[in-house]
């Protein structure tokens, strides 16, 4: 394998990553803008269809370590809708590099090995959506290089009333993107969803899961590479036809009303245990970034 | 000072404690409901005069430790309130002992010495307004005791839309109330609230400050105590003044707008810094007390 590994240099990898994340993010974009499109019943109607922003951002070429500890360049792109279908998506990616704080690196599989130096690419989504009938949904792969390389990521469905239909088409998808690689995927990275995404302190999951997969690296680039975009055109795939399924119904205000009790639990998720929320946050990321994951509206009456 | 310590045998202390708590808790509910009665003006007022709550919880009388690894038995009154001064206002009172984790109990003073055991009790209060020209406000004090004993607590204050004539007000209690006490005591318990009530990740004060202290142990119990009642009994006296001062004022639809958005930063605060927060989730406490602290309703627009 190593002789494979030296036909992909290493800028060429972080070139091919990078871009992907990019025109994953135009796709999605795209797909979601047209389903703003073809609302045709429920009580947003007639509201216009949204569009997403897109704001790029970049780090001042600082050579000086922020407060975390950490020195953090590069930038990405925060794309963001608040539409009739979707209240609020945050469609984000990001391509970053520096030397993470001693301690940092210490977490880090192969940290300490580069003296901290790090590298990462990624995509980021949160769907928020109008209609309580309508799963929110969470999206995220990235590759990240240190000493070390590796993919992760995963997408999980959080319906407020769930679907049978939805929770069974969604693991059905990305059960099939996981078995075209290997059949020992979809076992271990549909268990690493359902306990990732658990509120102990509720004793409750998030949602209905999905996959969840880090640390991936079988010493095969090209093969993990394609693995992550597969994940990425699955949720492609998948995600529009739930929501095409069930925006145009009409909704009652107690279904309003507990889909934003539900995302209080969202918000208690991603503010007290979700790793890349506290990563960002205590590195000195990119706050609206990373925060763009909040929900538009929460309650806990 | 020893012999002084004697005059009060710990069973006394802990009685002592804990009556001075659940007193609080009823003048603290008489005065909101007070509030609640005298509303004559703004456009919440036609509502009926709200009505706190109460729910005494207790815990099972487990001998087995929780998920965290911890014991805890005992309980509290839970006293809760949803009117049309106070949009939700909690006042929480518990009496808790058991024995901590190991890991726990390396992070508290003396509970190493005592083979993790302890006992605590304390009053935590939050209120989130109705009016956006209301502060919300936070009040603690609690007294715990592990092979050492100590008090700790405070209060601050957080406007959405700060008043200069409020702020003195508030402080100006504080100090006063401190420096009967200390005149050392003001400066350094104020610094500490501006110093813990802040948000790194926003590079924001949650608010305007008020004081905060802890492990506080002079070798004087009954002094200690006394500073904390009497830190309960200025946040009795100045806080239902600033209320009254604003509430039946009328409010616009972009300051109700802006309330919400400065309840997204309250609910960072508490889910990624409050020590209390974490320590009560990651302990297996009480969840529905411990996040009675949430706002009813917050955006992240």
């Amino acid at each position: 394998m190593k002789a494979k590994e030296k036909e992909v240099p290493l800028e060429d990898k972080q070139e091919q990553a990078a871009n992907w994340f990019y025109s994953l993010q135009a796709l999605i974009c795209e797909a979601f803008e047209k389903l703003e499109d073809d609302l045709s019943g429920g009580p947003k109607a007639s509201l216009p269809a949204g569009r997403f922003e897109k704001t790029p951002w970049e780090r001042e070429k600082s050579e000086e370590p922020n407060a975390s500890g950490s020195l953090l360049q590069g930038g990405g792109t925060m794309a963001v809708m608040r539409g009739r279908v979707f209240e609020k998506v945050g469609v984000n990616v990001s391509r970053v590099h520096g030397k993470f704080s001693k301690d940092y690196a210490k977490q880090m599989p192969g940290a300490e090995e580069s003296d901290g130096h790090f590298w990462a690419s990624g995509l980021s989504l949160v769907a928020h959506l109008q209609s309580p009938l309508v799963p929110a949904v969470h999206m995220n792969t990235r590759m990240i290089m240190t000493s070390k390389s590796w993919f992760g990521g995963g997408a999980d469905l959080t319906p407020m009333f769930e679907s049978a239909e939805d929770t069974q088409d969604f693991h059905a998808a990305f059960k099939d993107c996981c078995d075209s690689f290997d059949p020992a995927y979809y076992p271990e990275f549909k268990e690493w969803c359902d306990r990732y995404f658990f509120l102990p302190h509720r004793n409750e999951p998030r949602g209905i899961g999905g996959i969840f997969y880090d640390y991936l690296d079988r010493k095969n680039w090209d093969e993990d590479f394609a693995f992550t975009k597969a994940v990425g055109r699955t949720f492609l795939d998948i995600y529009p036809k739930l929501v095409a399924r069930s925006m145009n119904r009409d909704w009652t205000d107690e279904e309003r009303e507990y889909q934003l009790v539900k995302r209080g639990r969202y918000v208690e998720f991603n503010l007290l245990y979700d790793r890349g929320t506290q990563f960002g946050l205590k590195t000195g990321g990119n706050t609206e970034a990373i925060l763009m994951s909040m929900p538009p509206e929460a309650k806990w009456p």
